[in-house]
């Protein structure tokens, strides 16, 4: 299997939602993209704990076969993040953090972790990003980032956006980075800087892709029920990229778009449940039956209005409903 | 060509967007739904406007081919709607709103109206959406409302869900009506009243067509520029129809599905620019070349990571890119 190091944050989870809550869950970005890109490759984690941290929660990381060498456990409390979601979960309100050991962390990757094929930085400072991609020479490299980074530390987060093959920001950070209210427009303008593709996030609306030459729009996964959606963005990532590490980094058009399914599939776990149980239990079953669902969700069949305007379509052999 | 009758405002609208400004506009819903509509089928227009209602606009829909009989002359000054959009053109404020004549608007339908075989009842109270229904016996009736209505006169709504064939609403609409998060969950309550279709606008998210059977999401067509979103749901809401109206109102999947991409696309010429001057010039040609660049926004090529696991989805001959 192709390796993946991600680095990022691996926290205790305090999280209301109008359906429930769950108090010190195991969460963070690290630990949410790992176990997603868990099903598709060897994941290697680097981060940082407290001497607090359960040590239940290193197990479960470890027996589900994830590399937990770069995870650091520094003295003192282990990062804590609170948030309450609205009714349209949305709209998130962060209501405590509480940095601890995350405030001094500075990524070290082990020897074996810097072979490592593809690397995601998952959303820290851009200044902790930039000094992972100083230790590592990946075939592949993916970026997450947030609002107070492209606020407070501009050109740090533009020096790794030059240097990374995949960016990925939700829909307002998108617009708050690239001043362009249109996400298409926005996401070619970081194209420009470097990268190969950008994937723009919108929630419980999906995500589009945006490379050179193409643009795809894809919807989340329809059918299943919302409980949570705190680590859904990371476990897109993680099965995004968790595809294109078993595809070898294929980065055509084709590649790009599966993967951008697959994201959305596993997210769909991820939410269905408080923390990351869900996503625990997903097996790559599971995910393939809801890629294959995805199709329903969103195809229609092609038809001329006039078939003198569309020739080459008519006939085309698509299906009539998938 | 079929006839679609729709009943709803017609007003002179003030809108400030961050690109751009207007006043006193020829707007309103019906008038959106009419010229969207009007390139796919006859349009009868019922409304109501006032003494001071520029003739250069009732010359603007007659010369379209709009039937305006039904459009009533009253004493007094025509509906004015002022708002403002912030940059999330999602987040929209009223600003002002003078109701004028429509405080006393019954709609009145010219007899050879009632014979249209298709029916927009746009947003208006439910008791005038009511008193159409019964002055007509349309074979597909399809509505629209607000948030307004579902607070101040849930029971009224219900009777119209109850009587017609497609209810619209948007996202907040629809988790405010159906009490449910989950938008899918929320359509099959409203099917379950009696409709055959429920479609849920989400602005720039595009749309989500549910069924008894199916579940269909839609993109925006996010090629082009917005400027001003004001008629894009009801332009969307013209197109979709239209789309109907021309295939003699069958509404099975596949010509939902397909309606619902031509609502999408005529809502994209829609929000190009300020008021209806885009979706005027809009011609059927240029709606078939945006249809068919949709397929490429949404397409993906479906893959097997097992191929024992969906066996009859193999060589299934989607293309690669559309």
């Amino acid at each position: 299997m192709s390796a993946i190091t991600v680095v990022g944050s691996v926290a205790l989870d305090t999280v209301e939602t109008p359906f429930g809550q769950t108090v010190e869950n195991l969460g963070g970005a690290a630990v949410y993209f790992s176990i997603a890109a868990n099903q598709y490759a060897d994941v290697k984690l680097v981060g940082v704990v407290g001497k607090d941290f359960p040590q239940e929660h290193i197990s479960l990381l470890t027996k589900a076969g994830i590399d937990t060498e770069g995870l650091q456990v520094a003295d003192g409390d282990t990062f804590r993040w609170s948030g309450q979601y609205e009714y349209d979960l949305n709209v998130r309100h962060t209501l405590d953090t509480q940095l601890n050991v995350f405030a001094d962390f500075h990524p070290e990757l082990p020897d074996h972790y810097k072979e490592s094929p593809f690397l995601f930085l998952a959303n820290i400072d851009p200044e902790l990003q930039l000094e992972v991609l100083e230790q590592v020479d990946a075939k592949l490299t993916m970026m997450d980032s947030m609002d107070f980074w492209i606020e407070s530390k501009r050109d740090a987060l533009t020096a790794v956006i030059q240097r990374v093959d995949i960016v990925m920001l939700n829909d307002s950070e998108m617009r708050q980075y690239s001043g362009t209210y249109s996400l298409v427009e926005g996401a070619r303008k970081v194209l420009e800087m470097g990268p190969t593709a950008v994937i723009v996030k919108k929630g419980e609306h999906g995500a589009i892709l945006v490379t050179e030459d193409e643009v795809f729009s894809a919807p989340a996964f329809l059918f299943t029920e919302v409980k949570d959606p705190t680590g859904a963005g990371d476990s897109f990532a993680g099965g995004f990229m968790g595809f294109l590490a078993q595809h070898d980094g294929a980065i055509d058009g084709s590649a790009l778009r599966r993967a951008v399914i697959h994201g959305a599939v596993v997210a769909s776990f991820t939410i269905e449940e408080f923390g990351v149980g869900a996503l625990h239990s997903m097996s790559l079953v599971d995910v393939q039956e809801r890629y294959r669902t995805f199709q329903q969700l969103i195809h229609y069949e092609e038809q001329c209005l006039s078939s003198d305007l569309c020739p080459l379509r008519t006939g085309s052999g698509l299906p009539d409903q998938a």
